[in-house]
């Protein structure tokens, strides 16, 4: 393998002729190889974003030949079209603050450049990755204005697929909203309620995430390109810092501005905790939603057997015929991904020291996946489970005709205690509501189709009121 | 002891006859000897604001005798105002969805308006905890919006402690403007930055939180009052549900609402664990700051020694003189906890099933723990504490005469990799940057004067740039 | 109020005359309001323990006059035996890794030896918290070898209410052990298992969970009393070490050791972690217990009504007769705590710093908190719950007879793929699967009625093998 | 592309030709694209493993052809020697608790088989996934025996790093057992350690969390094949489970035997946990390891620069000649990975229902990254770091000079009062222990050389004793 010679003050090292990447990024290849994956594609995009947002403001104020640049700019359009992707080496978790990504970005948009400008790679006396492409910036700054842009970006896509999720459960919930189904607490019979409103509530919950994860999105505007080491702007010009984020808005189409204080924006990172406790919400909202229809799926036989899922693949090895809801219990599993994740990133968090937290490249890559598989997921169970869950009329009436819940109905007009006592014998004798109500002639036949009317009964309201008013 | 006799459904229970709870009460006594504490003292007045205000709307629709509403209303006033707790004796742990802190407060309350009334207590026939007290209510929407008013309530004071801690970090940002401190990136020496920078920079962390806090605290301004057993409002007129929003706002002081979709919130606790994320977001935030602060307080020989807290108490039982860091100590571990308890909060969010989280009593038990240590913790912190600490100015400007990381400043003069060069030979020579600078003739005296000015090199800008350019 | 001064090295105090608690632990009242709760009593007694063993080895080695010895043991006997708990006042949650809980033993126990010894409180020239009670102690061997004692004696009643629960599952298996039930996996119907084979499973699993956490109080045995300040032993005398440890077995009455490594036993917490580990893992698989008992409980009309839970109270507000299966709940709940207090307990342990682990105060609220809630909990469970669960055997009968996955026990016989078409011919027909197999001729009855032996389907082989074998 | 028609009972799918896995595989691809990843290459092997342990176990009590088991035992063979890894395509996130990676490798098995055997890919009528590959096994006992064969196998080999690791903390510690250290608590100045003692006190915890982590890999060596669907061990002969649990322990080179209880063992997740448990306290233990590295290393200037690191790479794309704790801090991120996939993994366990936890994917994905992050973290950490740190002596030893916690040893000579008073005067004085003991009279400068002779400072005993005895 032909190779070339780079160094820094640390040595010299052979490198591979022909990759991208340098001395720095060679080094962290030794160093950590932890996970043996490689940056969110995301992360890459972002860096080069950053990068050309930079060199063109350093231009732009004179700092920095326009050759350069340009050069400098192309080189990391390439990338954030898809390509040199795979010069992008480092693991996700890394020691170092990102150094190691940011040296990696550096490298390869700095080789890919004199590539550009008919230089062999290696040259960096012309384009140096550090005095040029990072240039007036730091790893404490190009890294988290990385991750902010990637952070929002891949938020574009999870606040898409759940409002297609959200519009799903809305669907449903009115095609369901004439069915009565037993309502439930503590897994016991409580009141009907109609399956078109479970459905609705799951709907307003999903809002009422995507609203919160909007929100969180919005604080991630505010980034800190121009703060370089420690937040003070050593080294970078007020006009650049102004310059390198209207680039940054305009090359990511998003509305970037400069967070107010630079040295907290440098040290803290509350704000990616913020999205992360958004994505955890979200996560047990939804796992408490398809534990839900898992139970109200149960069955065929001796289960709820309410409703009925899509049936996405056999079940199981052993048992013939057998179907089992997967695309509920993936999401379930992607709750716990993400709830876990969640601590990692606090703990991540909770470990910055004075003027910058170092713990960064383990935080990003829990955001990141927690935001991905999210996205997946929601796609998937939207798509081939929640937009053809079917309702199981027959089963739904039975329990609702069966139950001694309605009973809560009559209590207004019998009496707390009295009700309790019919509520008791029904249970042990087996006998309806209805029908003992009737033994002791508490109400009329009339009487008890008014207020026990099912539909009625999941309406606010002393169900019966205006009827026995009437008479 | 003397004793009465109450029943329930279940059978008949021997109670001492001076306590004004009832039968419900002791079953869970006997049920739930779990923490052996009792309930929050807040929670206990959110529930007699809850009650006072259900039973006035009751009775303004002519639904209860207003004899008996005044009486419910006069026995609830008196539990907030702090009489009577002694009688809500129920264990915050329990299973029941909380029934049975509402079942403890509904026998107090009427015991008490019977009381009132000139009645024996448990002559339930005149006024019953079920059918009077708890009246168009059910533990399914009283519990949740008494704990909304304590959540809102307890926050109130998290927030003033909060903004009190945020004027005094100010406070200390201004006195320790002009103060040149070696900033530092992964615990070693960065470039410089000004003591009042990184106490502002804390400052502006605490200010994001309490905006946070602030916003979750408004998201608890929605309640199900009305809801009654699982959110479809059944035995709960309309009018009445209306009033009684509109009473336990002037009740509690706060402007609470109805939650747009009753059953949505009924079903979920996503609020909560929004306030609990704050809360945790938050603690991890002051958990950094702490250790920044015992990290620059550490010594006094043999640490950095940069600032001075004042001493609380002796440090050591058996190292004569000694004094530690406690007061940040305290706020770390109150961070423990928080986070501790927001994954509790996290669990107990996710297992709720259909019409009701059945957890709720766990969940605000720590939820409004975590309320009360901090805003405990950051009072006798901010008292105790960082009001009264105090800069080592000598050991500050010692460190930042001694450091390398001020050739960050010469770099884009010298280029980063002959920096680099200066850097090693600095560290290794024991030689200053600014002793090798002159040495190889690189900058003249009254250049390194301009440029290494520690002060300058805490703004942005290249360094001593104007300078140059003047000459 | 009468007053007494003391002082320490930060100055002089006014403290109420007859409180036995001095000046260092009002330094801590002052200092710590934060939870507002006190230590645990078992932390109390342990303290005790410690500063009994330490003055009698004291004295043995000639170091402590035996009057004082003897005044501080007796003081220490009174402490074991419940008496002046209400001295201890200092908040569990505290700075200082423990110092004000090490001060406020020294401090109680110095006071009422003076009193024995018929002096007045406060004269510490005769009696030193410091240089008497806690000669040739610090806080950093005394607090944890006291930690250690609590935690070892409260898990001895932890095991014993596990022991009990267990004994309670192996009589409900056996009780069981004839009744067949539906097995299911995913919440879908699998193929038949005993109910008695199911309570088995929790047995065993529950069988683990106290061999684990035995194994973790093994590890508690050693202790570090003798490092002193850091686990160099400074100040302790080699054979004062020997005897402390020793007296310590004998007044503790568990076979307490030194620890080998006293400096690594002064700076690490992770047996405390370890036992936390254990408690979440009984925790988590009692969850699981739990949540499979409420859903075999659920109904009574619309659920799976397979097992009755003994009627503990009532179970709503405002639903008449409703009862809630409230004990497995409340263990849910305590698992939910368990675990979180373990996330704290990583934290606060994670957060050591060289010689010492200042969060010990955090930790040890924890550890104890679920050690004790967990002790409660499986009491009241067993005894009110567990003990008296019935199986609904008319039910579980009826869901084995139309389940459809007994359809496994034939494919050895049909094959997997045919099998799967009979299977999903009788969901889709509502045929049985029996009626099917004769119909399509592929088993005599007299076949189906060996294979398809519920009893027989729940156990390991291939189903009517021998049968076959035989024709 | 060239394709192949496959069928289940759900229909049939058109699958590219040479591919070795089949219609369930296809199914999964397409439900669960959400991480993105694929299975782990150690599960990979132990599902191949298990299959042919299983195949020849069918083959030896006659149930299945010899031809078959064998083509099925050498197509496994291809698998465990490492080829076809690229086969197995389903994502580790997955619904359907292991279904589809245990029909990945029976369809992939089959067709390899298949090919073997010199038939076309998809001939499942001669060996099929379900009924010959898949032979008295079910998901549910074949993913669990994989898991517990990956999960030992792999722990092996973190053993091995940390093993190594731990011997390079004990040689430290010999290096530098004659080094006198300040000792710190709370990060104040306590009293000497030597910095051997330090290292050695590593080189304990990092002992115990070995034996920690090996008590747990033994628990895994119990598991389930055998047991099918639900541990009832339906379909499988007694003669089976005994020998496919012996031939899994010849290939896997483990000792595995075949778990007490079936039913439990196919339902309950908790040695997983455990296994996490042990791997979190390891990590908690290596974070607080790192930190006082990362604290020791502080400076070079303006910290504490008690010991070096080696320099491993550039630390700051702006600051020249900065070099920052990479190695360190790694570990610390794979901790807060650790444990944070902890909690993914106890939310996993918790979430089983009756007779299977279908969370099985994510837990196990968690797992071993767990065990991987760590292995890999470890042995770089030892390599590029811990082998090669170095003392600053002379930085130690002038802490250890001016340090005023040697006070300590005097104050069983002085008292615990008078000795505060002379360290306050220290202090703020400026003046030394030693100089003001001199300056009292307190002791004489022979008495003096001898007490704070720094090094018996780090040994137990009253320092000085034997000295003044002599006198």
């Amino acid at each position: 393998m032909s190779t070339r010679i780079e160094k820094d003050f640390l040595g010299t090292l052979e490198i591979p002729k022909d990759v991208y990447y340098g001395v720095q990024t060679t080094r962290a290849l030794e160093n950590f190889p932890i996970t043996k994956m490689t940056m969110h594609p995301e992360l890459i995009r972002a860096f080069a974003i950053v990068k050309k947002s930079s060199a063109l403001a350093n231009a732009a104020i004179g700092k920095l030949d326009p050759v350069i640049a340009n050069a400098i700019a192309q080189a990391s359009d390439d990338i954030i079209s898809g390509l040199l992707h795979d010069q992008f080496v480092v693991d996700p978790i890394q020691g170092g603050a990102g150094t190691s990504m940011n040296m990696n970005a550096n490298e390869v948009i700095a080789n890919r450049a004199l590539e550009i400008l008919g230089e062999e790679k290696g040259t960096y006396s012309i384009i140096s990755p550090n005095s040029h492409v990072n240039m007036a910036q730091s790893t404490n700054d190009a890294f988290p204005s990385a991750i902010h842009i990637a952070t929002v970006s891949t938020l574009d896509n999870l606040i898409i697929a759940m409002e297609m999720m959200r519009d799903s459960f809305i669907k449903k919930s009115v095609e369901f909203d004439s069915i009565v189904k037993m309502g439930r607490t503590h897994l016991q019979d409580a009141v009907p309620v109609r399956l078109g409103q479970e459905f609705g509530a799951y709907a307003a919950v999903v809002s009422r995430d995507i609203a919160r994860i909007k929100k969180a999105q919005q604080t991630m505007l505010q980034i800190n390109i121009g703060a370089t080491a420690i937040g003070t702007g050593l080294n970078a010009d007020p006009e650049y810092m102004k310059l390198a984020v209207e680039n940054i808005a305009v090359y990511s189409g998003f509305p970037f501005i400069k967070v107010d204080n630079l040295i907290d924006g440098t040290q803290n990172t509350d704000t990616y905790a913020e999205v992360s406790s958004m994505l955890k919400i979200a996560m047990m909202n939804m796992s408490k939603i398809c534990n839900d229809l898992r139970l109200m799926a149960s069955g065929p036989k001796a289960g709820f057997a309410e409703i009925r899922l899509p049936e996405r693949q056999p079940g199981s090895s052993i048992m013939p015929g057998k179907v089992n809801p997967v695309m509920p219990e993936v999401i379930n599993q992607i709750a716990f991904q993400v709830i876990g994740n969640d601590v990692t990133i606090s703990l991540a968090s909770e470990a910055g020291q004075f003027e910058l937290n170092v713990m960064e490249p383990v935080l990003v890559f829990n955001l990141l996946q927690s935001i991905e598989i999210m996205t997946n997921g929601f796609t998937v169970f939207t798509k081939y489970c929640l937009d053809h869950i079917e309702a199981n009329e027959a089963r739904l009436h039975d329990f609702v005709e069966r139950s001694i819940g309605v009973i809560t109905a009559l209590a207004p007009h019998l009496g707390y205690e009295r009700s309790s006592q019919i509520a008791r014998e029904a249970l042990h004798s087996g006998k309806s509501v209805r029908e003992l109500c009737l033994m002791y002639n508490y109400f009329t036949l009339e009487q008890l189709d008014i207020i026990l009317n099912p539909f009625e009964l999941t309406q606010p309201g002393i169900a019966g009121e205006r009827a026995f008013e009437k008479q």
